[in-house]
């Protein structure tokens, strides 16, 4: 299976977030590019996401976390149903809840890489686990708790 | 007593983080006001911090938790020592788990207020709990775990 971006399937009343929306100018631009098993994304970091000098802000690591976790809920809750992401009816998921766990120091000046996988897969609440990675070290795992919005165009 | 802003006492090698350092050109600048018991902080969106159309990004939201929690764990360290905050040796807390709990959405174009407060206060870790407003009304939790930089000068 070749890997499609999660976030281009989102409709476009719901694609102006400031991390992963394509419809945000100022935004970040988190793309989960799911395989049918995980999430996948690359992101790096500007020279002014800072938390001390040479590490990454952990706020700026959160979003990342966060933002590509809704994105692997939605896939996976795809998935369960046997759908194609994107198909009719569109889902949309947002953040009911987001643990982020600081093992190391990000290093900046490295592409940053996430992987996210669903641990629990209902019909309106997904939980997705999350790791990510700097220079092949896992520095920072996630644990979200993802809610489906019940109508993407009469959100939330 | 008068309220102080912790991020004020930071060391300028740690005060460029992109959440609330003061010599971040580009950050979000988040104050944490710490009036003897708790810190107290407001923050004002930009129209682009967007979730869904009127909804605050809930990354941003996460670093608001995250660097207001921080502080505040700078600010009761120092309390329980019976030090002013900023005297020496200066201490510097990093964030080692931040759990965040969205209540309800944000909606944005209002101010956001933040309270915080110590409910653990350990010699290297303290532990914070935070509650967000928007409108008078709770819509965030947070749960941060800050552990301090054993030398500020030689971090992280």
């Amino acid at each position: 299976m070749t890997s499609v971006v999660v976030q281009d399937s989102y409709p476009d009343d719901v694609a102006v977030c400031y991390g992963c929306g394509r419809l945000n100018a100022d935004g970040l631009h988190i793309q989960t590019h799911w395989d049918g098993r995980e999430g996948r994304a690359t992101f790096r970091p500007r020279p002014f996401h800072l938390a001390v000098t040479g590490v990454v802000y952990g706020g700026l690591l959160a979003s990342l976390v966060d933002c590509h976790s809704v994105g692997t809920a939605a896939a996976a809750r795809y998935a369960a149903d046997g759908r194609r992401v994107g198909s009719e009816p569109v889902l949309r998921y947002v953040t009911g809840m987001l643990q982020v766990s600081y093992l190391a120091p990000t290093p900046i000046g490295v592409p940053l890489t996430l992987r996210a996988w669903p641990v629990e897969v209902g019909e309106r609440k997904v939980v997705v686990d999350c790791e990510l990675s700097a220079d092949g070290t896992v520095t920072v795992t996630g644990h979200t708790i993802a809610v489906r919005l019940r109508d993407p165009a009469q959100h939330p």
